[in-house]
């Protein structure tokens, strides 16, 4: 039996999982992530995990068949990324530099499309080879997968669907610099944008208080019937729902996975975006699936190993 | 040397070419479509056409790789469309009642995606692997290759970008029931809807005239300087472009091609789709191209040809 390791690396803590090469997982732990000093860290601490669990499980480097990392932000051909604010990185050649560093194979993919690849493999879209997971977190990320391979595209933006433009006329500019993208909408951000103008000219009684308007606080009062909740969960499953029917024309996927933060409000979230998509399905679309995502913090190491067994595994 | 078949069915007539299992073309002709008695003479009028050309060029069936197919509705697995309104067919098996009629292996695609397909291999997109066609016609159309394939989707509705969002608070209901879609503005049939609207409210000199507001005549008076003309391509583009920068961010192309009827107003067609795509490009895609596409009326027997290369080729 071959091994291979699957890295998230994240903005506050990098994920390993070390998988058999059949997609057991057999171990995954954390360390911090070091950002200080442009991320100058990151690749070494990757290569000391990595290596220091070889040499816990008796591993020798023949065994390995590679090392799948994802990161948070778009990745070019080569395994390269222009900039990475999350990490402090400025242009960085990752699988070059993290290859030198273990002398195993490499591959880098976009943090969202791992997930949505591991998803795929061994979460709620096991066996689907037309996907698409949504993850609702700080911002809106996504992953693409049709006929069984991820959309990363010809500049590494493939799935980047928290920008699809779901509002006209929308004044206040996105991260992006567009006006009325998803993600200003149906993030946690922006579900508490939502909830604070909301809030502003609701004069009936409510749950809510301007003390705490998360996305959480929300959905907490959407759970007890609180009806200021109810509103401004409408409102964001509107727009999300809008984002998914593009989708759905784009890509026609079988199954729309949630994920994220967001996702945390379970079954509840699940009912409402179903009943908005259902009410306005194209054509003969009925069939497509809208579920939670089912792996939680583990999406991305699971998809990063996937993405090391397609490219080098037998 | 194999030979493969593309057959590309449309609603007036079906073109066919004869290819080398190569890509090169021995042979292009067409027939008329013939839609009476609920299309029932479609497939057979195919299986005669191939079958005479065989007999005409001593081609033997061993020799034959397969017949690629495109029609103009949605394509489920194994080949079976639900309902094509253009050629009068309701529910049918159409790779398996050809195959049984040529007992020559067969492959059925839709006519966007054929004709994508075509000019990724053999046109404007020749050797891309990430690539968005855009066809427009009396609608709009599509056809998304993204790593190398066809994205079909998991109902066959891969790439129906006529379909995308791209208008709030639309009180005209477009075809497919929804409202707002791209086709509405961006067709051919779109364009002349959006002449009608400015000519009404135009009380200034312009070439164009109340009998011949087609998207032909719009941009013939806007290749002459025409205010009126300048305003129609303007609006017009603007929806065009808003739907083509969410298909950036979801599929990321390293090409967009314009091809259909509207199309050949030529480069200042694309002139003006280029102007605003880039007054507002994401992140690093500034090098995504936007180019006619070249093959005209053949892109889908390409495509369809293609498809059979792909699936039984050596």
């Amino acid at each position: 039996m071959a091994y291979c390791f699957g890295v998230d690396v994240g903005g506050t803590s990098i994920k390993l999982g070390l998988f058999f090469d059949n997609g057991s997982l057999i171990d995954n732990w954390e360390i911090p992530t070091r950002k200080e000093s442009q991320g100058e860290n990151i690749i070494p601490d990757i290569r000391d995990a990595v290596e220091n669990k070889m040499t816990e499980k008796e591993i020798i480097r023949s065994e390995v068949i590679g090392v799948g990392v994802d990161v948070p932000a778009p990745v070019l051909d080569e395994g390269i990324v222009k900039e990475t604010a999350n990490l402090n990185w400025g242009y960085k050649e990752v699988k070059k530099e993290l290859e030198e560093a273990l002398l195993i194979p490499v591959v880098v993919a976009n943090d969202a499309n791992a997930a949505a690849l591991g998803e795929a493999w061994m979460g709620g879209g096991k066996g689907e080879n037309n996907l698409i997971m949504i993850t609702l977190g700080t911002g809106v990320g996504g992953g693409i997968i049709s006929n069984g391979k991820l959309i990363s595209g010809a500049h590494g933006f493939g799935g980047e669907i928290g920008h699809i433009h779901v509002k006209d006329g929308e004044l206040c500019q996105c991260g992006c610099g567009r006006y009325g993208c998803l993600e200003q909408y149906a993030s946690a951000t922006g579900i508490s944008r939502l909830a604070n103008e909301h809030f502003k000219t609701w004069n009936k009684e409510t749950k809510l208080s301007e003390k705490d308007l998360s996305a959480r606080a929300v959905f907490d009062a959407y759970k007890m019937d609180d009806k200021l909740a109810a509103e401004i969960v409408d409102e964001f499953a509107g727009y999300l729902v809008k984002g998914m029917h593009d989708l759905e024309i784009i890509i026609d996927p079988a199954v729309f996975l949630i994920g994220g933060g967001v996702s945390k409000a379970g079954e509840v979230l699940v009912d409402v975006i179903e009943k908005k998509f259902r009410r306005n399905v194209l054509f003969t679309n009925e069939n497509t699936k809208i579920t939670l995502a089912t792996l939680g913090n583990e999406a991305g190491i699971y998809g990063s190993a996937k993405l090391v067994i397609d490219e080098f595994g037998k």
